[in-house]
């Protein structure tokens, strides 16, 4: 990262943790690794980020169905996904400083040190031999690697290592009281098997036709072993992800459908176009055929926010041996039962998060000749805003927060708005473009007169004036989801 | 349960399966004990309870506003909220059967027993009993009463007993890949906590003054022995809370009032008021100064759907304690600094789906003079349903599919709404109503000529014509929140 970049990121970071956006979890026990809380105006945005998620999915596509399935499930759906056997890290402590590390990442670094050093042929050599251990498995050669590099912990300097072991992800934890010992479950570390293990339950009871897909939002839990990068690698964090069930042949054509349809959404947001781009997976997942990632370019570089998988019939297969129950679709425009292939969408809600404070924060030169002046304004587009409105009367007398409030009760039955009086009409203007407040209403003493409002628009920072009476609609059309997810159509 | 209630709830259970509202989760896999996943349908309904919730909470209140804090927490906040060493059940094991009971309820049954049989004494003496060893935390003597009163297993009928061992209901998972040795945590059993700890940090922030509330709608976790009852009692349930902080020695006022305003908010959603009374709380926590449930009538008896508590400075105070932070409030008006007292709002959100089921679903008679006829519906409020309106060409030919399309087109831009043109328009109406829709919109060959169309409505089955260009604000008028909302002020 940059000096400047290394800046941007902090002061997103910091003016989250200031305005109620993002807190460490348990702060006042010095907080718990990898965990964040969504404050006041964080869990606002969070919701307006899934409703806009879950209308343009659900509401939108006549063939799609939302569930919420439990983050426990049956121990025996971790073992069909491949997730008890497969869902690890080759780790290996070092004995002396007791310090745990990734063999793999370890082995990297030495890489990396060579291609520094000049020593190319050496890199490529032992990136060759990292390869081949870890498509084979094979964990005493990754510790003969690591030996033979001379590879030293960071902390103690020694090469006094233990053996590379496999450690798994999933948060495990005991369910039930029996007498004769619980059952060990899972917190799910995807939401997708949810929506796998009631394929049929709901192409039945909502007798839907191939294509179809299901959406879930929910929490997931993966025990990372390093954390880091604020709320982009969380051990407790939220998806949202959609399964689209196709017949098989099919599934390259609606790949490469919903490919486009998942970057536009993100564009329809409208921030810069520039800081998305798709990155093609080379190396794919053994449960997939075809895999992208729509990438957000973060202070600290581009990085995955959303992923588009060809997941084949890989899971729903699994799902059938491990539990014996047929998961077959009958379709009857070709007269065959069949398997159907799966295209998933998957987005890291908090990850979405950070795009979108990234995106909107801006720090702007307001300086004239006379004198100097600046404003951080958070630039939402505004049915994500946090707060839709702010209701300000210019002074506390002369009727001005009666009439005020007359307003406040009315639009409070339908968004989310703000009343303040306390400080200048100019100070206020401030602290609701450092929320992202879209407009300021401001009631004077024409209003008393007139029944005419100020209203102050965040980005441009323009006033115009409008009748009390044409309010509601004004507000209700500046917020209205219509705009955006007509884009997407 | 009378044969009656037990058949209504049976009614109920499978409907909620046939239509897609709530699955056993992992069904596949023949179910995992006391958990369950919302369907397609469950999860719109769920989303709407959120949703009103959370607009009557949190846009209608000035001084109320919501946070989304994490699953996991520090380990320290359980010592410091009690629920390490006192949140537990006393059990005790049959060596012969292997089965586990709780104690307590062992003894509890053997009292309804001597009732039954008329030993009206006997009952009253073993109560005392066993609320003076429970008030004790007695635990040999809770074994010995099980023996003095030779009550046996019910599978093996034997008495041979273990002790009686307190049974943590937290469940507990490893955090973090340390080398030496993880750190365990626990799933939250609660959401409160979330908004305690957070208290200062939202209070600054959000610069609020007291009184003033933090809301919270997120999942909480028990290791519950007994899990039973459908959604009543679940592993993995989702709690709806708010924390109104407020000035020590005005707690009663609050309370009263939030006891008030919260059975008003069930009797908003229009059902028969007599289904809903009050409990108060005899014997309190030890955490409360006054506690009071919001019961429902549900098939199988009255029981709690939301509990009002006034939970005093304990939580706060204790974090004081065990954080080493101080957890105060600069009160302007008074010129003092003190740590709030608070009252709490809680609902189980996954009974309050059940009351939404019991209540909604009818079985109507419709039969008439020349033949029998019935249906099934589920009579939700509209801003409630899942589906708002369903679009229903009268024939799939002449045009009326397209026109039909057109209109859906729009519609579905604001509203969750369904398209359907298979099989005849009445039975497509009774599919509408058995998942609760409120309006069928029917296209028929008058619609292409003066562009008028049919309205369906739901409950009385009436039927009435409206022009296309009035379907948008009828649609809007009649999902509108701002009904219910208005009840609340």
């Amino acid at each position: 990262m940059s000096k400047q970049t290394d800046d941007l990121f902090k002061s997103v970071v910091s003016h989250a943790k200031e305005y109620g956006f993002v807190f460490p979890s348990s702060e006042i026990y010095d907080g718990l690794s990898a965990v964040y809380d969504y404050g006041q105006l964080g869990a606002e945005l969070k919701n307006n980020l899934k409703t806009y998620w879950w209308k343009s999915m659900v509401q939108l596509n006549e063939n799609i169905v939302g569930i919420d399935s439990a983050i426990f499930m049956h121990p025996s759906v971790w073992k069909a996904s491949g997730h008890v056997d497969g869902f690890s890290d080759p780790m290996i402590d070092n004995k002396d400083s007791k310090k745990r590390y990734r063999a793999d990442q370890l082995i990297e670094d030495k890489i990396e040190r060579y291609q520094k050093d000049g020593k190319d042929d050496k890199a490529a050599a032992l990136q060759t031999d990292l390869d081949t251990a870890l498509n084979n498995d094979d964990l005493p050669r990754l510790k003969e690697i690591i030996e033979e590099h001379n590879i030293v912990c960071p902390i103690s300097g020694t090469k006094n290592w233990t053996d590379v072991r496999q450690f798994n992800l999933m948060f495990a934890t005991q369910m039930g009281a029996m007498a004769d010992g619980a059952e060990q479950v899972y917190l799910r570390p995807e939401t997708a098997q949810g929506i796998f293990v009631n394929f049929l339950n709901v192409q039945k009871t909502g007798r839907m036709k191939i294509p179809f897909g299901i959406a879930q939002i929910g929490k997931a839990f993966r025990n990372e072993v390093i954390a880091r990068q604020f709320i982009i690698r969380m051990r407790e964090f939220e998806q949202m992800e959609m399964q689209y069930f196709v017949r098989p042949g099919t599934e390259m054509e609606w790949y490469n459908k919903w490919k486009e349809t998942r970057l536009k959404w993100h564009l329809a947001l409208g921030f810069n176009a520039d800081n998305y781009r798709y990155h093609d997976h080379v190396k794919l997942a053994h449960y997939a055929n075809a895999a992208v990632d729509i990438e957000y370019n973060f202070p600290f570089g581009f990085k995955e926010v959303e992923g588009i998988h060809s997941r084949t019939d890989f899971d729903l297969k699994q799902h059938q041996e491990f539990s014996g129950k047929k998961l077959q679709y009958f379709d009857t425009e070709i007269n065959q039962n069949y398997v159907p292939y799966v295209i998933e969408t998957s987005i890291g809600l908090d990850r979405l998060f950070l795009t979108l404070l990234c995106n909107a924060l801006v720090h702007e030169d307001l300086s004239t000749e006379e004198r100097t002046d600046a404003r951080v304004v958070l630039k939402f587009p505004a049915p994500l805003a946090p707060v839709k409105a702010a209701i300000l009367p210019l002074t506390k007398k002369d009727g001005l927060p009666e009439k005020a409030r007359e307003i406040m009760a009315q639009l409070k039955l339908d968004h989310n708005v703000q009343y303040d009086e306390k400080d200048s009409i100019g100070k206020r203007y401030r602290r609701q473009d450092a929320i992202g407040t879209p407009i300021c209403i401001t009631v004077d003493h024409q209003t008393l007169e007139d029944n005419t409002l100020t209203i102050r628009h965040r980005d441009s920072m323009l006033q115009e004036r409008i009748a009390v009476a044409d309010l509601e609609k004004f507000v209700a059309d500046l917020v209205s989801w219509s705009p955006m997810l007509k884009q997407l159509i």
